[in-house]
C-alpha cells in the first residue's frame, strides 16, 4: 500500500483517519496484553499500539518484532490518554491503533544502539556507517548540510550565476599541496590529477565571458589528515567578472545571510565586520579570529621597556615585542601548575616562556611582579585588567607572540566557557600580504595562490620589493574558522609573469607549467575575482560539530581509508598492466 | 565604475540615461567620422557609437580598439535612426553614445572568429576552449545545462529529496566497466577507484533511512570513447525508499515535466507512454526507440512462409524471422545503389543481406518481387505500404533483424527528414530481461546491474532458470537516446546471494567483493529503488546538439586528453616514488 505520510508527521490532523506508515522499529514495550512500538522514519517517531482489540494477527506479528525491523502498518490515528501525552514529541498527542502489519525486512541485533547517545568508537561508527547514519543527530547534520546546499543554489541562481562543471581529471600542477594522481591507460606513463580546486578553470570561464560562475565542487588534496581535513572536500566555488573586491564581499554577505536564514532561521545583521590582516594579527594573534569574545592581545612593549626584566628587555632590544592577554577572573581559575601546562604547550610555537602576574586589590603578584609593580597603573590601563584577573605575557618575535597568545586566547576562552555557542560571528579579514615565508620550503610562497592580484599601488613592488606587497584578497572567518577566502585575480600577462618571477620561477619553468594559461590572458581576459567557501566546514559549524566527518555521509578515517568498503584496496595484476604500472613496496611497509 | 546593466539588456527602458557597460569588442566599423562598435557580454550585444560630437578622447581610443579587446564605456542610451533599427536584436532599437571609454585588457588576434559559424577544427576549439566558449551557441548550450541543473535542484528539494554527497575516492569493483584508479600514498600497493556511479552508496543511504536521496554526481569510466561518451560524465542520481516502480516513474515524470518547462518552456503532456522491452524490440528494433516517427518494424514471417524464396524459407526453418520496414515514398528516393550501401552497412550487425521491393500502382517490383507477387495484398496490408513506397526486408535471428532494421529505420528517417526536430518524445521502456548475454564475456551478465530486483513472480527463476527472469527495471528514452534508467533494488540478502550465484559468482567471490554490502542488508534494509539520468545527454538533446562535448565546458577529446592544459601529463619521479610506483612503458608506445 502507498504510504499516507511519514511516521514523524502523524498528528491531530490525521485524527480518526486510517493511515499507512513505513519505517523502522525503534523500540518495543510489552504492557500485558498491549504492545507499544515506536516507529521511526526520516521525519521522526510515532507510537503504534497493538492489541487484540484492534487485530489479533497484528498483535501476534508485533510479538516477533525487534529493533530495526522494517515494517509497514495500517491503522487508525487516535488521541492518546491524557496521562500518556508526550509534549516533547511532535507526534506526542496521538498514537496509531494498528490493524495490519507486514514485516518488510528483518534485522540482526545492531552493533550499537540507534540513538544520539552512542558509545561506539569512531572506527565502529565508520564501519557500520549505514547504522551510524540512522542516528537522529547524523540525520540532522546531513539535513543542515543539504539545506546549505539548496540555499546556495537558489541564491546564486537568483543572482544570475551559472552552475558550470569543471573537470575532475585534470593536469598535475606541482605548486601547492600534493596531488592525487590517476594513471592514464591511453598514454603510458602519463597521469591525470584530481583538482585541488577549480581555480584555473573558473578563471578560464571568466576569460570565456561567463560573467558569473559557481559550482559546488569536490576538491582533492593528498595531505596528512587533521580534524577538519579529508582527502576529498567540497567547496562552494564562485567567480565573477568586472566586480571589485568590495562588490564580491557584498554579494557573498547576501549569500551568507540567506544560508543562515534558510538553515537555522538566524537573521544576520549586515554588514559583516571587516578587519585588516595586520589588525587581526595584532588584536587576536590569528588570521582567523574568533570575535565572539574579547580577551584581545595588548601590546606592552612600550610600557615594559626598560623595567629591568631581562627576558623582556633583551626581546625588545632584538626587535621583538611583549604582548599580553588578560584572563578575567583568571587569578583564581589558574594555578601556577595550570599556567605551566600552558607554557609547555606554547613551546611548539617557538615560545621560550610564559610570564604572568595575577591582579589583586593590593596590586600585582607572582614571580615577575617585582619588575612590574612600579608600572602597575600603566599596565592595568593597557591590559584592561582588574582585581582577580590573570595577565599572561609572551615576549618574542611577532609571529611567536601572535601564535602563542592567539592559541592561549582561544584555549582559555573554551576552558572558561567564555564563548556563546549559539552565536555565529562572521568577520572579513582583508588586505593580506601577497607572500608569506614558508619554513618548509625556505622561501617566500604565495599567501593565497600565484593568481592573486596585488593592490593596485603595490604592482610595482613585484619587481622591486615583492614581499612588501599586499594583495586584493579576503578571507571570511566564522567563529575562529577560516570558512573561505578569495581575491581579485591577475588578468594581465605582464603582472602574472612578474608574479611567477617573484615566486622564484624561471621564465622557462613558468612557461612550461602555466604557459597555456598565460596565453589565455593574451586574448582579452576581463578583470575578475571570486572566492570559495568550505562546505564541509560551514556545515560542521552550523551543525555545531567539531569534526567535518560528522557532516560527511561517507568520510575517510584519520588514515585516509574507508572502513566500510575497505578502500583503498589492492587491485588485479591485469588492472596494473593496462596502466603500465608496477608497484614497488619497500620491505618495511 | 560599477556596471549599470549588461550590454545585451540595454533597451528603451534606459533611454536618455547614462550607463556604464563592460564587455568585449565584437566588431568595429568606421563610417567616416563615426565609429560603431558592437559590445558583447554574456547577455548579448549592444551598439556603441563614437563621435567627436560626444567625446574626442573616446573617439581616439575607439580607433585603436580591435576585436576581443575588453572595454568599459560610459555613455547615453539613445534611439537609433528609424532606418538603423535592427528588429533581430534585443537591443536593436537603441545605441549608446560613448562619452568615456577605458581599455581593461587588450587582445591578440584570435585563432578563429568568435561567432556561431566557425570552421575551426574540433581540436583547435578544444585547445582554445576559452575562446570557443565565448561563441553564443556554446554559451546558450551551457545555459541550458545550467537551467536543467537548477530545475532539478528545485524540483527535488520541493519534493523532500536530500542532496547528499558520496565519495569520489572509493573501492575498485571489477564488475562492469573499467575503473579509473588512484594510487594511495598511505597504503603502498593500494588504490582507490573513481566511482562508475554512486550505486551502492545511494543504496546504503536508503539502508540508513534517508528515504529520498539525490545527487548530481560525477561518474568515471575508463572505456574507449564514442560521440556521447566521456571519461567523466554527470548523472542526476535519485534513490527512494518504500516506493513502487510506478511511483518512481510518476515522480520522475514530474521532474522531466518541470525541466522541459523551465528549460525550453515546453509543456509535456503526461503521462509519458510506456512500452515493454519486448514491444520496443518488436516494433522499433531498439530498446531505446525514437517514437517521433513511424516506419515501425512489421513481422512478415507468417505471410512469406513457404513462398519459395530460399533466404526467407531457410531463415524461418531455422527459427529466425522475416521483418520489414516501409519507407514512404522510398521507391523514388532510393536507387538500387543506395539500397546496396545500406546493405553493406548492416553487415556489422551480422545481417547477410537486405531484400527489398518497390511498390508501384501495378504491384511489386524489384529482384525478389516474383516470389512475393502472389501475396501482394497480404504484404501490402501487413506493411502498410502503398504505391511509391519501398519495403526493406531482413531475414535472420531476431537480434540481427532488430539491430539491422532498427538502425535502418533511424538512418532513413534522418535522411528523409521524417523527424520533427522540435519534438521531444519521451517513452518509458519497462519489463526488461534481468540478464543479457554478453558476446564479450561469453556469459550472461546483468542487463542493468547485479542489484536489480527481479519481478516478484520471477524470484524463484533465479535458482531454476535465471535467464528467463524479468526485472523491475525501467529506462527513460528521449528521441532515441537512453536518457536514464533505474530499477527497484534487491533489499534482501537471500535474493542478492541468488543473484550473484546466477551471475556465476562463487560464494567466496561474492563475499570478498560485496560481503560488506550484503552484511548491510542484514540490519533492516528497506525496499528501495531509484534511477539515474544522464545530465550530459539531457543537455545535449535539449540544446539540439549531437555530441555531449558541446554541452561540457572542458571536455576531453576522442583520445581522452585535454588539449588546453595537456592532461594527462608526465609527473615527477618524486611523485611516483611517494606512491611506490614504477611506470613500465612498452617499446612500441
Amino acid at each position: 500500500m502507498k504510504r499516507t505520510t511519514y511516521a514523524g508527521l502523524v498528528n491531530e490532523d490525521y485524527l480518526n483517519q486510517e493511515v499507512c506508515l513505513k519505517g523502522w522499529v525503534q523500540k518495543r514495550r510489552n504492557l500485558g496484553n498491549l504492545i507499544f512500538i515506536d516507529l521511526r522514519d526520516i521525519e521522526g517517531i510515532v507510537q503504534l499500539v497493538f492489541s487484540q482489540e484492534f487485530s489479533e494477527d497484528a498483535l501476534k506479528v508485533a510479538e516477533s518484532l525487534r529493533s530495526e525491523y522494517v515494517i509497514e502498518v495500517q491503522g487508525k490515528v487516535v488521541l492518546r490518554n491524557e496521562n500518556a501525552i508526550n509534549p516533547n514529541m511532535k507526534t506526542g498527542k496521538v498514537e496509531v491503533e494498528v490493524k495490519d502489519v507486514k514485516v518488510l525486512n528483518a534485522a540482526k541485533t545492531t552493533p550499537f544502539d540507534i540513538s544520539d547517545n552512542t558509545n561506539a568508537s569512531d572506527e565502529t561508527r565508520l564501519q557500520y556507517r549505514y547504522l551510524d547514519l540512522r542516528r537522529p543527530e547524523m540525520q540532522r547534520s546531513l539535513m543542515i548540510r543539504n539545506r546549505i546546499t539548496q540555499s546556495v543554489h537558489s541564491y546564486l541562481d537568483e543572482n544570475h550565476f551559472l552552475d558550470i562543471e569543471t573537470p575532475y581529471l585534470t593536469r598535475s600542477t606541482p605548486e601547492g599541496a600534493r596531488d592525487y594522481l590517476v594513471p592514464s591507460r591511453v598514454y603510458p606513463g602519463h597521469f591525470y590529477a584530481l583538482p585541488q580546486s577549480p581555480q584555473l578553470f573558473k578563471q578560464l570561464l571568466m576569460g570565456a565571458g561567463y560573467d558569473r560562475y559557481y559550482q559546488i565542487a569536490r576538491c582533492f588534496r593528498d595531505e596528512d589528515l587533521r580534524g577538519d581535513r579529508q582527502p576529498e572536500f567540497t567547496q562552494i566555488d564562485i567567480e565573477t567578472s568586472f566586480m571589485t573586491a568590495e562588490e564580491i564581499r557584498e554579494m557573498t554577505e547576501g549569500l551568507l545571510k540567506r544560508v543562515m536564514k534558510d538553515t537555522l532561521n538566524i537573521e544576520l545583521t549586515n554588514p559583516i565586520p571587516q578587519i585588516t590582516w595586520q589588525e587581526a594579527m595584532d588584536r587576536f594573534g590569528s588570521d582567523k579570529p574568533d570575535i565572539r569574545f574579547g580577551m584581545e592581545l595588548k601590546d606592552l612593549s612600550e610600557v615594559v621597556n626598560g623595567i629591568g626584566f631581562k627576558v623582556f628587555d633583551s626581546t625588545l632590544e632584538n626587535g621583538g615585542q611583549v604582548k599580553s592577554i588578560t584572563v578575567p577572573g583568571g587569578a583564581e581559575s589558574y594555578s601556577r601548575k595550570g599556567i605551566e601546562e600552558k607554557q609547555e604547550y606554547i613551546k611548539r610555537f617557538g615560545a621560550k616562556g610564559l610570564a604572568w602576574v595575577k591582579v589583586t586589590e593590593e596590586g600585582l603578584t607572582g614571580p615577575i611582579a617585582k619588575f612590574l609593580t612600579a608600572k602597575t597603573d600603566e599596565i592595568l590601563a593597557a591590559t584592561d585588567a582588574k582585581a582577580g584577573d590573570l595577565i599572561l605575557f609572551v615576549a618574542d618575535k611577532s609571529k611567536v607572540v601572535a601564535d602563542s597568545l592567539g592559541y592561549l586566547r582561544v584555549a582559555i576562552a573554551k576552558e572558561q566557557n567564555m564563548i556563546n555557542k549559539d552565536e555565529f560571528a562572521f568577520v572579513w579579514v582583508v588586505d593580506w600580504p601577497l607572500f608569506e615565508y614558508s619554513e618548509e620550503f625556505e622561501r617566500f610562497i604565495a599567501a593565497h595562490h600565484p593568481f592573486t592580484m596585488p593592490n593596485e599601488e603595490d604592482i610595482e613592488l613585484l619587481t622591486t620589493n615583492p614581499h612588501k606587497a599586499h594583495a586584493q584578497s579576503y578571507d571570511i572567518v566564522l567563529n575562529g574558522y577560516e570558512l573561505g577566502g578569495g581575491s581579485i585575480r591577475i588578468h594581465r600577462r605582464d603582472i602574472q609573469e612578474k608574479m611567477f618571477q617573484a615566486l622564484g620561477f624561471t621564465k622557462e619553468k613558468a612557461e612550461e607549467q602555466f604557459g597555456w594559461f598565460m596565453e589565455a590572458l593574451d586574448y582579452g581576459f576581463p578583470p575578475h575575482g571570486g572566492l570559495a567557501l568550505g562546505l564541509d566546514r560551514f556545515a560542521m559549524l552550523l551543525a555545531k560539530k567539531d569534526n567535518i566527518r560528522e557532516v560527511i555521509a561517507f568520510p575517510k578515517n584519520s588514515k585516509a581509508s574507508e572502513p566500510l568498503t575497505k578502500a583503498p584496496s589492492t587491485v588485479s595484476q591485469k588492472q596494473l598492466e593496462e596502466l603500465y604500472l608496477n608497484t614497488e613496496i619497500p620491505e618495511d611497509k
